[in-house]
Parts: C-alpha cells; sequence; structure tokens
C-alpha cells in the first residue's frame, strides 16, 4: 500500500491533471469490514492474512445476494477511496525505479477499484464472511461477483517484475 | 449477455429505486476495440473466442503502461454502458427462475463494471493487443492490472449454479 497522497509524487513519478467531469457514476453497495484501521497494518496482499472479515451489503442490495453462496469463491471489487488517482507513474515502496501505474496493483491509479479473490466462508443475512481480504475497515464495496475458475483462473500466468519497455 | 434494459423486468425478476446521488465517479481511460458490433455476436465469455482485441488507452493515460508488458496476463475493467443497473434478481437467458444478481456475471448489476482475464499479446504505441474479451467494439475501459497467479488464480474454486439460498 502505497500513502501518495498524503506527500504528493516522489522523484520519478509522474502526475496528470484530470478530466473536470467524471464519466460515470458508482453507488456504494455496502461496506467491508476488516481487522485493520490503518493502512500501515494491512496486509500486502490478501493471501498474506487468514483473518476472517465481513462483506456487509446495503438492505437496498440485499435481494441481490440470493443463490450467491452457491459459489466457494469471489470477486469483490472495492473503492480505495483515499487513492491518488492522478499518478500515471509510480515508486513502489520497495523496487528499483518508478513505473507505470497499469503494471502495478497498487490502489492509486485514475479509478482505483481493487480486487479481491477471497474465499466465501458464510452468509448470515446480509453479511458475507469471506478470507482474503487486504483493505482498511469501512472500505467502500462496489461488486460482488462469482470467481469461475474456467475464465478466472490463469494459474501459469507469469509478471516479470523488470518489465520490457 | 443479457438485454434487459430494452424491455424491462422479465416475471420473477426484481427492481430497486437507486439512489439519486451517486457516490463515486469514473474515468474512462480507453476504450476496447472488438470485433463485435451487436450483442449478439458477442460470445458468452472470453474463453470461447480467439479473437485478438485491442485496448486502446487515451493519450493522458498512456504513461500509465509503462512496464506492463512485463505480464503475461492482464485483468481489464471495463464499463458495460448500456446495463440496467437495477436489478437485484435477473432471469438469465438459459436456466430456470431468477437469481440474485451479485450470483452472477451478468452486466446487469448496480455497478456495470466488468471484468476479464486476458491473454497480453503485444503493445504498439497506447495499445495492447490481448486475446479473451467478450464485449462489444468500443465499450469503455476503466482500469488494467497485472494478473498474479498466486493472488488471483483458484482453479479449484467451484460454483453451484443451483446456489443454496
Amino acid at each position: 500500500m502505497s500513502q501518495h497522497d498524503d506527500f504528493g509524487p516522489r522523484p520519478g513519478e509522474e502526475s496528470v491533471t484530470l478530466p473536470e467531469r467524471f464519466d460515470a457514476g458508482l453507488h456504494f453497495i455496502g461496506r467491508l469490514r476488516t481487522p485493520w484501521t490503518r493502512r500501515a497494518d494491512c496486509p500486502k496482499n490478501g493471501t498474506q492474512s487468514d483473518a476472517v472479515c465481513t462483506a456487509v451489503v446495503d438492505p437496498l442490495f440485499a435481494p441481490a445476494l440470493q443463490n450467491v453462496t452457491g459459489a466457494s469463491h469471489l470477486i469483490l471489487l472495492y473503492w480505495m477511496d483515499r487513492a491518488d488517482r492522478t499518478l500515471v507513474r509510480q515508486q513502489p515502496r520497495h523496487a528499483e525505479g518508478s513505473r507505470g501505474t497499469f503494471s502495478l496493483r497498487s490502489p492509486a491509479r485514475p479509478n482505483p477499484i481493487a480486487l479481491a479473490v477471497v474465499e466465501l466462508l458464510g452468509r448470515e443475512g446480509d453479511a458475507l464472511r469471506v478470507r482474503g481480504l487486504d483493505c482498511l475497515d469501512g472500505t467502500p464495496l462496489l461488486d460482488i461477483k462469482p470467481y469461475y475458475a474456467s475464465t478466472d483462473a490463469r494459474p501459469q500466468a507469469t509478471v516479470d517484475r523488470a518489465g520490457t519497455r
């Protein structure tokens, strides 16, 4: 997790001026409840913690939870509402040199939509118990999707962190 | 792909009245170029077509593409701008009975953000050639992320299409 928004761009980073108007709008559908209330406490990614977290869906959207427990895993999309949206190149905390934002999973990006693949442990009312989150308590939830191994799992995928251009 | 928005809810479907105001805003970062100009022509999902498609990033955000070719696979998030956002329960075309929206990958959902895991074939300037898309030509692009097998691949994940409640 980076904290660029508190300090502005660092050397090698590049910010852009975003368009004045948005192209589309989002409705928060609920909130994520996690054990982490400070960024420094968040795990680096969802696989680095066994913590059971909760996705609490607003009553308005709760009917959309029907049948969701048929999935062993879910994709959660959520909104990193504290992220700097202007950075197109940024300096990861533990890397040499800056990198393009789209080569990183940093929350700082033009549309700070984060994605986590989580294990679904159970449902109680409008809340889903899940394992695999890494975000702050209270993070706004945008979407819940069933995870399909056939289309979403690419175990052979590789990332060369050096990049090529 | 469903076309609810053209015809309104079907029997067993449920719509809600969305809040009057949005909670957050999106910037389109580019467009997806695909061979499909009508919904009826789109493949059911990205694995059902070998078509090479293109993600064209706007010049403003193009610096964020640096290093992206280090990844063999990407996650693309895009905006299903024709989708009905009010449906919380919907009737899939080839299924018995209606289901909760969050148990489906239908584009009709409160925040119609679609997700595809694509194979990255190459980059030419501000465009990425990819395989694995299923959407209409001209679909607005929201985000590009590297796919990490360690956090994103769950080949053992299962979905019971009958659901349990």
